[in-house]
């Protein structure tokens, strides 16, 4: 009986940590497939900036902005499980407890869809092909990344 | 006169690190944009993926084939500077010297244009809505992406 009550506790155990194991693995894939978008978006935001301080070279500004609009509107907040505040994606995940806050879901839902809003905005400014008019929706949109990173990103650590 | 030679040695060698390390930098960046490029479409694929395999989620399917097609259209191109089969991106690069090869040019020329017309072609389907058009799409594209790996990509390591 003691034998058996043993092997009941290892099995369960063990089921427990490959469960453990499963969960947290997938929470770091979350976590990397966020990372990517956002570093990926992160690229195309810098190479408009050297457009706009340098030449402006509209064909891959609009290239840029496409790509930051359809990943804005992926549906990111799929790769944000519960208790993906801590974790390491490609490096240690940026995000804060206070994402997860149900207090602060309301703020959240208004930040994201002020991005996605400003997003698409900057993909038409791009289509539309005028530097200023760029200018100013990057402007915009920058200040909408910004507004998450203020209250739901740590630095960098 | 000798103690001058060896500070113009000095001062010249540290110029020189100084400059080489930064080059890599350069390099280790351009490695980690197009490896979350990748990333990213990869998280597409797969719940493209789940969805031909389960319940068909039009909607998501839609997000995900634009995604793709954005950053298959987006200039990866430029994120593959010469010398950029070795370095460390998020992990080591896995594209192998035979990327860069003149010889090669053209093959990966025509692998990549057909990347991105399939890109293009599933972003398509994925508007029709057709669950059986996606899926084919779905193929050709998942086809696309394994010829490039079979010749230019090296196997995890």
């Amino acid at each position: 009986m003691k034998h058996l009550y043993c092997t009941t506790v290892v099995a369960v155990t063990l089921a427990f940590s490959a469960a453990s194991v499963s969960a947290q693995m997938k929470v770091d894939d979350a976590i990397k497939f966020r990372q990517a978008g956002y570093r990926f978006m992160a690229w195309n935001m810098g190479r408009v900036d050297a457009s706009l301080k340098g030449e402006f070279k509209l064909e891959e500004v609009v290239k840029a902005a496409n790509a930051i609009q359809a990943i804005a509107n992926s549906g990111m907040g799929a790769l944000y499980p519960a208790g993906s505040d801590k974790g390491t994606g490609f490096h240690p995940t940026h995000v804060k407890a206070a994402f997860f806050a149900p207090a602060n879901a309301k703020k959240l839902g208004e930040i994201a869809g002020n991005f996605n809003r400003e997003a698409n905005e900057f993909a038409k400014a791009a289509a539309g092909g005028d530097k200023e008019a760029v200018k100013a929706q990057y402007d915009k949109l920058g200040k909408a990344c910004k507004a998450c990173h203020e209250d739901f990103r740590k630095e960098d650590h």
